[in-house]
């Protein structure tokens, strides 16, 4: 079974391709049936083709995704403290986020819920 | 309805009582059927005085409880990353948490989910 230190190794890749400009490498981590809802409260997009979308939407190699503290994993759920950092005319932006993922036995994504709103953007 | 705000104030009273020893001050800020689940796959703690019960063995007013970012609101969920202080004998340790919770819109937890594991325990 899949143990901590993989699926640390996952947010550590997770962060690494978002700030790559990598979409397919982030859809890569999972699993054929994994969803995501980001922000938490917003409609889910289910299924790897559906997330595969969501990575090419919202990645573009401009802006920078971060781990800020620690991944605390409880067996096959984590939860992690990061921000995305915006480069932009007006500044850069920062949004503040903690994602919250499950995994299966081998290590893929079966669900990744981002706690982030509005309120969780400030200047750099 | 609890705003962000006000969600970001429970964070706040629920970390000061646990450092102040008040276990009571803790259980009032859930509602009848809150429940814990800390760690994240333990079973769960159900219902205001098991909540009860629970803070009362765990919170003892040596250790303390400290937020490290800051409160991430969406909706009525929220995660934050914090840490708790356990001063001893060997030295302090420090362990490495996110607590997830769920609000009711009088602003009072109906659940906390607490992220870590034995290897989120590290010195001081």
């Amino acid at each position: 079974m899949v143990d901590a230190n993989a699926i640390r190794e996952v947010f550590t890749k997770y962060t690494a391709a978002f700030s790559a400009g990598k979409p397919d490498e982030m859809a890569a981590l999972y699993a054929a049936d994994g969803w995501i809802e980001d922000p938490v409260g917003s409609p889910r997009h289910e299924g790897i083709e559906a997330v595969r979308k969501f990575y090419h939407l919202v990645v573009n190699g401009v802006a920078r995704l971060e781990l800020t503290g620690p991944v605390r994993v409880a067996g096959l759920e984590a939860a992690a403290p990061m921000r995305v950092i915006l480069p932009g005319e007006q500044g850069t932006q920062c949004i503040d986020i903690i994602d919250v993922m499950t995994f299966n036995e081998d290590g893929k994504i079966t669900s990744m819920r981002a706690f982030w709103s509005v309120d969780s953007i400030h200047p750099a």
